[in-house]
């Protein structure tokens, strides 16, 4: 595996050289004033790529998973009820951490490739006068398929619904990368990760809840500790943590959330949605479909794609690896063998994204996948290329 | 804050060069074969640290006090009874900890300064026939006090009862620096951290389960969902992680393994009994007292200083970092304004271990304290000197 | 200019991750034993890269032009005559130099694109019976217009001639990614720079003298101090210098010279010479040309390519740079705006060179030239693909 | 020798993190508009170090010994004569420079300790009316000795002799560090390196002339290419170099610079003489004298100290570096054996001098010298304590 390739997996992404060297970072005394010029920035800087004035931001030395944990244990009890649809793997881990935490789970099945069901939860929610379901999980983009589903529509079905459940949003391959509205749409737990949209290594749990959410902390009875969003306000408080916190990454968070803001957010959405449509220019090109169903559903930070009947697509990813030190992703769970993934998020460039198509395609060749080479990279390029924008530009 | 001087706070520790280069690592692929490369070595590093062969080890992208979570979640089940003294900040909040879990415990006071009461938990541990008590949590180093305590002997104890509880114990602060005998001495759980002796930043938390912990953790019913061993072990063996593993941190673990194994063990003990000796005579020369309350309590990672009555030693810690750019710890808890803390753990070298004293010695100068300046420097300068060292070894 | 890019720039190359880190080294004393650790199996490294088991080799903390100015007044005299052909613009200043240095040349001028003249070499050698010229200067690969020379070639007209001037070559782009024999060629003096094949930050002068060199510098009179090989060998004989090392970048050279002979020169060569072939096919791709005019003279670490008359080449590298984020080489001297440069040298990969053909044909496409997308990019797929490694090895 | 430790060597000295940094950069293209916004700055920023207005700045990629030579050689013609004192090892080299390129000395003899001869030189100049002298050469600060030489009074010296010669000042070890001004002290050429005031790497020379040594250019036939300051213009004037630059030393020369001027110059020489006072009051306390042999003489970068008659003063260095890990200066030249150096140039603090002043102290007493453990700390201490400091606001 070459460390001089850039890398395709839908996350960790690969880090800007300056984020690197603001994470590489001297030990410094994490109680000192010193660490309050990096821990509230951050914070403040994640608030604003959350879009959130109201909500309350903890970041925990963990990973998206813990988020996960965050959010379950400070809102909710044993024997709660939530709500939650299965379209791929992580919203099925999700689900399953519910049940070892002795919550019950209405599970909706879908299609892995599909979206959330607004409309299917919404009839559950309107079949739940007595408020039995504490809470709607969703996971915003689902990593395993490429699949960005419908936030804005799943709590306008709730409002339609009348229904009080906590919002829960699984934002960690979306946030930073694709539109997330924390406060316009109403959410009431935001959980992502510090490897995707904001480029950093491993490390952070991000969350965001909302006033409700917290005031649901109050009475939630679930066991927590490490998780705790009270001992984490009242270390903040202080410019502290209860424990110790991951000062190089919160430095790096505090850089990443500046260069996110400086690039503007819009800006950076735009970037990740036409890397994005070069992807799939490409795979057009292959032949192949992408393993979301339909036009918006696709996801800007990550493409899977499904390939042909017969063939496992993770020889694709093996031998990316062996043959030309490139990483893609594989498929998990209940595609897996069927698609392999190209991750298009963090800080890509055009010419970045080209030499992952050209080695897939070199890769499919290899394999005797009826592809052309350059055909991937044409339809890309045709995207990418300067022309092109001038040209949409002006049409805009 | 001056980011040249070292820092003297009781973990994290100063970073070698090396290890943070280790550490500073691009974007991998997580289930590459690559990974496996530096997973397993880190893994097989950390428990020839721990001296275990029976042990199986597990590492959680998190911090120490994730650690305590690991080891109470994974063995124990609501309602169950733990024994634990309370001599410290640390040991106080792992406490916390069991009663958040729904644990009962059973808690022996003992003034911060003490060490475990080991006679006092023999004759608890007799009097609970029907074993109650599940497990015994010990603090090895208490990082607050600067107190090390008898493990080795804490064992004995149990066995002398002829007691079957699970003994956990938080080796936070010595693992590294200090002797530990995982399988000698009997030890059912340890607990660690990337930042101290390991001397990385913060970010892992490394843990040890015995065979007999590990059958344990068969019929233990606490939730546990990021830091469950079973996930964890069922990862490893598929060389990955349940999610998404800092890569960076285990890469940087690998190398400070290798780094302290190729040094040896016991001259990593020694070196930091070395320094700590010193910094022990700068104390004696000063006039003041260690925190612990006698000889044999001594920790050799860190010193916890009583200043006189009516003191605050806490201004000591503030001017050190506003006047020299030089962090110490604070005391905390019970001992908050009573004493100051030099740590002295991870890659100190004699020159740096001086150059704290001579700051120390400045500030109290400063604060009207009765130090006379050079003095605890001169006493720490007769245990570091070359001299000193060749005449102690010509006697041996 | 987007840092995230590789750079296709003939030098400095793209640093690998490990050099990187070998380089950025804290401050060592350059009067230690520690560093005649680092000096000497540097120098030795280079040796054997360059091949030489006879040779002294010097490493001056500069770029290869003070190696050239090292080459000159450790050997020669102000009025001593020397033979040289301009082919390029690397030709042309070390000519340059000469005039400065108030030494006679003999110059013989070549078209742009071809390479040493050797016969005609032969000839005027013939025609000096009295040994008038004393150094025949040499660049091996004319970093201006891709165009490598036969050294093997020179020496052996040299000696048909019976001619005794010192053979000194300019492998500045040459050394560490083409073959090269310093004593098979009987080379006398040769000259590069730490920012070519050793794939390190520039300030390193690499030069290396044979006996036959050394023995002129003897009776040479051009002054020298900062440049004195005489010093220089003093220095290292005390594990020194005459003045202040750069112990760092030693400190890459180390480690760069320990990669090359790792892989193996022979291996070094050939994938050079691959990504090359891959480069080449895609000109032949656009119907462009390279400014080597016959594939003998083709370099294997830079191309430059010939675009359509009218056209000025070097709008490309402007628009590359501007819309793109990616650095070409632009035309130089008399072949300015006639050709653009892709240097394709050190820690390349098939996908690295991929993203630097693909972006190479959206800006020619952008520019209104008759390239078509994807096309340069399907041809070099075709070198690098596994596929067809594969049958080549077996066609082999 | 540990790379924990500062070093004490009177450079290159201990690099701030931040210009480590800043110099470890991934390649750019040299020829990029980018290269500008890197080049330019850092000149500018020198330009404000020395306090010229006029003066024209040239930063070649080699080191301080490369800056006398540009000095020479494009300034004076073969034959020319330059007036020039030996009191000390570097400027007996730059003297030994002068001869080897052809030129007349007129040396003044010094004991080593002493300053320049001014009033000796004034004379000498007086009995020159045909200004056969054409320059004079002046070392402002002689790193083996630690004298430091008055400048300004130089410049009046000659100016009252009404000479016209010009006076090149060689401040390697001064600029940055101590008060220097280039217009107002009518400096002509003044030379420096990256590795002192500048606390970065190894790689640059930095240089300075006034439009006097401009014009003297012009006419000098001194032969040279790379240390050209006309090639060096043109490049500038283009945002490039003459040949490649080293842009990661630039980068960081650009940030020093901003450093320095962020802090002040005043600040950073009122932080040099604290530091060298602390110094100074410790070899004080052991009994011992700097080599400068008067106070006006002492220099705030470096202190060389005299050792007791018969102790071979290197011992010390060699047994700091064994036994403690640590890089203290040897006795140079005229002076070896009978001095040790303390480098006290650079980003040091408080704890880290006293670091350094500690374990000398424990080397000359393992050595058996007359020197009692804790009394140079505590002098420099008693300088260095913010009691003292606040006194000495207050008297001021």
């Amino acid at each position: 595996m070459s460390l001089q390739n850039p890398v395709f997996i839908p996350g960790p992404t690969n880090i800007p050289e300056a984020i690197r060297k603001a994470c590489d970072m001297p030990t410094i005394d994490h109680r000192s004033p010193l660490f309050a010029t990096i821990l509230h920035p951050a914070i403040d800087g994640c608030r604003k790529v959350l879009k959130t004035s109201e909500g309350e931001l903890f970041i925990f030395p963990a990973t998206g998973s813990g988020g996960w944990e965050a959010a379950l244990s400070n809102t909710l009890s044993p024997g709660d009820t939530i709500l939650a649809a299965r379209n791929g793997m992580f919203s099925h881990k999700w689900i399953d951490m519910c049940h070892r935490f002795g919550l019950n789970v209405v599970q909706v099945d879908v299609p892995w490739g599909e979206g959330l069901p607004v409309a299917k939860f919404e009839e559950i929610l309107r079949a739940d006068p007595d408020a039995r379901i504490k809470a709607v999980l969703a996971t915003h983009n689902e990593t395993a398929t490429g699949v960005v589903s419908d936030i804005a529509g799943l709590r306008r079905a709730m409002d339609a619904a009348g229904h009080g459940a906590l919002l829960m949003v699984d934002g960690v391959s979306s946030i930073g990368s694709m539109p997330f509205e924390f406060d316009q749409w109403g959410v009431d737990v935001a959980v992502t990760g510090s490897q995707k949209g904001f480029m950093l290594p491993v490390g952070l749990a991000i969350t965001c809840f909302s006033p409700k959410a917290v005031a649901a902390s109050k009475t939630a009875t679930l066991p927590r500790t490490f998780w705790s969003i009270d001992d984490m306000r009242k270390g903040y408080a202080a410019n502290a943590y209860p424990y110790t916190p991951s000062v190089g990454l919160l430095n790096g968070l505090k850089l990443s959330t500046e260069m996110l803001l400086a690039e503007g957010l819009d800006n950076v959405f735009a970037r990740h949605a036409r890397i994005a449509n070069g992807v799939r220019a490409a795979v057009q090109a292959w032949g192949m479909t992408p393993c979301a169903v339909s036009p918006d559903l696709y996801s800007n930070t990550v493409t899977a794609i499904r390939t042909p009947e017969g063939f496992n697509a993770s020889t694709i990813v093996d031998r990316a690896a062996l043959d030309y030190g490139m990483a893609f992703g594989t498929g998990l769970g209940d595609v897996a063998g069927k698609v392999f993934r190209i991750g298009h998020l963090g800080m890509l460039t055009d010419a970045m994204a080209l030499s992952g198509i050209a080695t897939a395609e070199m890769v499919m060749v290899d394999l005797g996948l009826p592809v052309t080479l350059g055909s991937g990279v044409a339809a890309a390029q045709g995207v990418y290329r300067r022309g092109t924008r001038v040209a949409q530009e002006k049409a805009a």
